[in-house]
C-alpha cells in the first residue's frame, strides 16, 4: 500500500455509494412495473425523479472534482465511475419511458428474468462502492456481475427468440425489441462499472 | 495554474476549432436536406466531401501527435478528443448515406426538431473549441451541450412514438427509425465531446 | 527510445497474440458457416469453446497485471487492449448465436463479404500484436484496418438497402438486421483494437 501524506477527500466513496443506491431504487421501481395492477403512471414519475437524483449526485461528483487538490484515485477515474453509475440509471429509466411511450400493456413474461438481474446487479454495486476506500474484497464482486452479464446475455437472446415464435405482429416484435434491448443495455452497464473499478484496482495495485 | 517551461505546440487548438467548424457545415447540410426542393443528391455528394475533410484533420492531428515532443494537454486526451469529433460527423454523415440508400421521399416532420438541435450544437461545439487554450469559460458550453442533449432525448423519443402512430408500415417503420437513431447518435456523440474536454478541465485544473 | 533500468514482462505480447490468433480461428468458422452444407451447429458449439477460450486468455491478462510490478506499457492501456480484443470475440460469437437463435436457414449472399473483411482484420491483427514489443511497423497495420473499416462499412449499407428491396417480410428483415449489425460492430471493434495500439504508440512515442 503506498503512504499517503496528505489526508483524502472521503467523500468520493459516499458520493458513489449514493450514485449506486439510486440505481437500487430504480432496479426496484422496474420490479414494481411489471408487477400486476401496476401504477405505470406512478411508478414512471418516480423513476424519472430517480433519474433526476442521479443526475445531481452526478453532477456533484464532478463539482467536488474540480475543488478538490488532493483526490483518493485518479481524477479521470473519478470522472468515468461516475459516468459509468451515471449511464446505468440512464437506460433502466429509458426503458420505462419506452414502455409509457408505445403504450405497451403487455410485455413478455420473461422481461422479470431480466429485471430480476438488474435488481441483483445494483445491490452487488451498492455493497461494493465502500470497499473502494480500502480497495480490498473486490474480486468477488467482479466476479458475480460477470456472471451475471452472462446470465442477463443468455436471458436476453430467449427473449429475443420468443419475440420472433410468432405470437407478435412486425409492429409490436419492434417496440416490446427496444424495451428488452435497454435492459440489456442497462446490464452491459453494470459490467462497464465493474470494469472500471477493476481498472482502478490495478492502477493502485 | 501551472508552470509551463517549454512552449506549447498551439497549432492542436487550431486543429480542433477546424474539425468543429467542420461539424457546423455538416450539420448546416442536413438543415439543408430536409428543405422543400432539396438537391439530395448533391447534398450527399457534399456531406461525403465534408466527411473525407473531417477524417483528413483527424489524421492530422494523429500524425502531429507523432511528432511533437510538448503537447498542451495529455497525447491521450487529444487522442480521444478527435476521436469524439470524428465521430459526430460519422453519424451525421451515416443519416445522410441511409436516407439516400433507403430511398426515403417523405421523412417525419418532427426530424427537423432533431436537426435544429445538432445545428446549434455544433456551433456551441465550434464557439468552445478555441477556449481550450485557456482552459476558462467552459463551464457554460458543458451546460448548454447536456441541456441540448436532453432536448434531443425528448425530440428523439417522440419521434418513436410518432413512428408506430399507425401512419407507417412494418419496413418503413424500420427504415425512418435507422435515420434518426443516427442523428440521435450524433446529439450523443457531441455530448461525447463536452464529456471529454470537461474530463481534460478536471485534469488541467 | 527510453532506457528501461528494468526487466520488462514479455508475456503480455504472447497473450496479446494468443488472443489475436483465436479471433482468426473464430473468423475462419464464420466462412465455414456460411459455406454450402455446413454443419451449423458443430460450428455454433466451436464458436462458443472459442469465445470461452478467448475469457480465459482476457482473464489470465488481468491476473497477470494484478501481479505485475513492471509492465511493458501503461497498466490501463493493458487492460484496454485485453478489453478491445475481447469485444471482437463477442460479436462474432454472438452473431453465429443469433443466426441460431433465429434459425435463419438462408442468409443474404453478400455476407460473405463481410465475414471476409473480418478474417482479413483478424490476420492482420494477429500479425501485428507481436510487433508491440518494438512498436515498429504498426502504421501500415492501423491504415490497412482503417481501410478494412471503411470496406466493411460499404458493406454493410449495401447489405442493409438489400434488405429493404422487396425480397424480405418485415420480421426476416428484423432478424437479418440483427446479425449483419453483429458483424458490422465486430468490424468496428477491429478497428478500437486498432485505435488503442495507436493511442499506445502516441504515448510511448
Amino acid at each position: 500500500m503506498r503512504l499517503r501524506l496528505t489526508p483524502r477527500d472521503d467523500s468520493y466513496f459516499e458520493m458513489f455509494a449514493d450514485s449506486a443506491n439510486n440505481l437500487v431504487i430504480a432496479a426496484r421501481l422496474l420490479v414494481e412495473l411489471i408487477s400486476d395492477g401496476a401504477d405505470r403512471d406512478a411508478i414512471g414519475e418516480k423513476m424519472r425523479a430517480c433519474e433526476h437524483a442521479g443526475d445531481e449526485r452526478t453532477h456533484a461528483i464532478m463539482r467536488r472534482l474540480n475543488e478538490s487538490f488532493v483526490t483518493p484515485f485518479d481524477r479521470e477515474d473519478i470522472y468515468r465511475l461516475a459516468s459509468c453509475l451515471d449511464d446505468v440509471m440512464d437506460s433502466m429509466e429509458a426503458a420505462v419511458d419506452l414502455i409509457g411511450l408505445y403504450g405497451l400493456e403487455r410485455l413478455p413474461k420473461g422481461i422479470i428474468d431480466q429485471i430480476e438481474v438488474l435488481e441483483r446487479a445494483a445491490e452487488l454495486t451498492a455493497e461494493a462502492m465502500p470497499r473502494l476506500r480500502s480497495m480490498k474484497d473486490l474480486t468477488r464482486y467482479w466476479i458475480e456481475i460477470n456472471q451475471l452479464e452472462n446470465q442477463a446475455d443468455q436471458i436476453y437472446r430467449r427473449l429475443l427468440a420468443n419475440l420472433f415464435s410468432g405470437e407478435y405482429d412486425a409492429l409490436t416484435v419492434l417496440k416490446l425489441k427496444d424495451v428488452i434491448e435497454e435492459l440489456e443495455t442497462a446490464a452491459d452497464a453494470f459490467e462497464h462499472v465493474a470494469n472500471t473499478v477493476e481498472s482502478i484496482a490495478v492502477k493502485e495495485s
